[in-house]
């Protein structure tokens, strides 16, 4: 909602598009066409709207990356961090040109070859569709090989906002647990958790997961409007977008209305214990050089032997940066061996169809000889009286 | 943030899907392959988050339409419209399975032969290019050539919903520049139109461009830090999600912090008085059959009749529905003929570069011999002290 500032320093965007340009060569690829969304604010610092008319950034194998921008959006364009510091070329298009011609010109080789590009993930298929046509000859390829080395290890810069980003989600979680719960519908509680997200300094409440009694049970809930009542579990996953990082955190909360006799039951609680011991053990393998999938084993493993490896039906977490999802993930199969400022969420999740369920998440970094944990909040279950 | 509903009938959805096979079948397409975003919202009414992890409709040529989702997001999907309707089989994946492969199967022949598939405008990349290289003997076409013809003309569902919404953001239009304005940043005032926008019956809040002084001579600035201050014209152009469509209204203001001599001049009075005089000459020349380029050739007339032809930097509108633009656009070249049930801006601007700017905005349905207004709050320039 409102004006894009940056608040990394100009060396960062200078650091990133000279690697950009030393992995597209090694990639051998031509270029890399960036277009609107995370990989554009990571390399340049602007975070456009992704709209129909053209936005892409240019990074050639050699040479002065070009951000070609609509007319009426130059001003933006301009004063983005890569521009600012002139970093790039910035190129501007009237509402009655070809966008996709002026970029199909900017990365034919002078000999006419065939070329490789690679685009970013998501850079819409109306555009990609549209490049193809006009670049019959050249091979279109994921430009994530190239972005998700780039993105996968954070800067201490990075860090330190991905750390800012944690602990203000901890205070909204800490808040809400705190707060009036019973008789409040889910979207309620869930309007609360914006307001407060925004207030704890986040730029976009960007989700709130409030699942409570059985819609616990289904791991991306919403939110509805299911009123809270006594006896309730209520899974609460939170994150926003804090100074251009994101923050992705979720507890799980019991709400009591008051009477001891709607506590969690016992079969609650062993799962609760297993959970708890998963996401602790699995957050305690990081280490540098930890296969990502390792961890999610970890998790896995401690949660089938409780007897709930069935329940358990989502990967145990996803790299957390610009975007709230990015590699590396942990899951079987994301060989990614961890390095020092890699960050990411340690999240499983035991979900019992119709009953109830449960999830603890943290997001944690790769510190050089074992876990930074984030997320600071207390990972007991929260058993509140909600009044 | 909140749990989506739905707020159209069933029976709307079954209509979609029905028209969308037809068209199809006109298109000689296999397949319309639909990510996340607004072409399934339309089709599915289901809103799910974009995210890695592939959602996909599947509306064949013929034969029921395929919902493939991602298997911890299989609740939402279960109780999309179309889904709880009974009208498309829902199919999930699981963590560890390949989802492209899946829909590459449910796309393939029983001849095996080459076949063209439709994409959504708004898929990833990163999933199109998987796709592509899962059926190397497909053609990959531009869905838009299915969704356009859908998604152009308004039920009068539809139509009802766009002026609820214009309602609600003309409310906020009027609430802003009743009150204060002067010494408050224009981040403040963005803040302040997000929250009345919800307050106001918005599901998001999604835009809130406040351009002050000379930044009112940006399109598409946002809103920063400047303070605005007595003389300052502000050009406030607003927008959300209202019951899953889309409002956007731009009015202008001039503070004058209470001091008479702070007014506007001149000049910007001619200025607007131009400008206005185009606004509403365009939207005079909403009819049936009238194309839409047409429009933009009115106020571009009168705007270049007053001198201010090469301030007009921008197209005069977009269309408007389930997306904030979208066909048809009201632009040279766009020689779509109006039919009664298309809804779009009318909203020319004029802007001298480094002093100030101006537009005006309504979005208007095309009638059935004329414009049908939705945004009412008064076009007038708004002089107010803003104290």
């Amino acid at each position: 909602m409102s004006g894009h500032r940056e608040w990394l320093a100009p060396e960062r965007f200078a650091e990133r598009l000279d690697r950009a340009g030393a992995l597209i060569r090694d990639a051998e690829l031509g270029a890399l066409l960036v277009g609107v969304g995370p990989d554009l604010r990571y390399l340049a610092g602007y975070d456009a709207m992704a709209l129909e008319r053209l936005t892409m950034l240019v990074v050639p194998a050699a040479g002065r990356p070009t951000l070609v921008a609509p007319r009426l959006e130059l001003a933006p364009a301009r004063s983005s961090a890569a521009a600012s510091a002139d970093l790039v070329d910035v190129v501007g298009w009237d509402e009655l040109d070809d966008p996709h011609a002026l970029v199909a010109r900017l990365v034919t080789s002078p000999t006419g070859d065939a070329v490789a590009l690679g685009v970013s993930d998501q850079l819409w298929a109306s555009h990609l569709l549209k490049l193809q046509a006009g670049l019959p000859r050249a091979r279109f390829t994921s430009g994530s090989t190239v972005m998700r080395q780039l993105r996968i290890v954070k800067h201490p810069d990075e860090v330190a906002i991905l750390a800012r980003a944690a602990a203000a989600a901890d205070s909204v979680v800490d808040a809400i647990a705190a707060g009036r719960l019973l008789g409040r519908t889910e979207t309620d509680v869930a309007a609360e958790v914006r307001d407060r997200l925004l207030a704890a300094g986040h730029q976009v409440a960007e989700f709130a997961i409030v699942a409570s009694g059985p819609n616990s049970a289904s791991p991306h809930h919403a939110a509805g409007e299911r009123i809270i009542g006594a006896g309730d579990p209520i899974v609460l996953d939170i994150g926003g977008s804090f100074e251009g990082y994101a923050s992705d955190t979720t507890r799980t909360i019991w709400v009591t209305g008051g009477d001891p006799a709607r506590g969690p039951d016992r079969e609650f609680l062993r799962l609760y214990d297993i959970l708890q011991g998963a996401q602790a053990e699995a957050t305690a393998a990081v280490r540098p050089g930890v296969p990502a999938e390792r961890l999610d084993a970890v998790a896995r493993e401690i949660i089938s032997a409780g007897g709930f490896g069935e329940r358990f039906i989502h990967r145990t977490g996803h790299g957390i940066g610009v975007e709230t999802h990015e590699d590396p993930y942990v899951v079987a199969g994301d060989v990614t061996p961890l390095r020092e400022g890699m960050a990411f969420s340690v999240e499983p999740g035991i979900y019992l169809e119709g009953l109830y369920g449960a999830r603890i998440e943290d997001i944690v970094v790769c510190g050089s000889d074992g876990p930074i944990i984030l997320n600071r909040s207390s990972r007991e279950l929260r058993v509140v009286d909600g009044l």
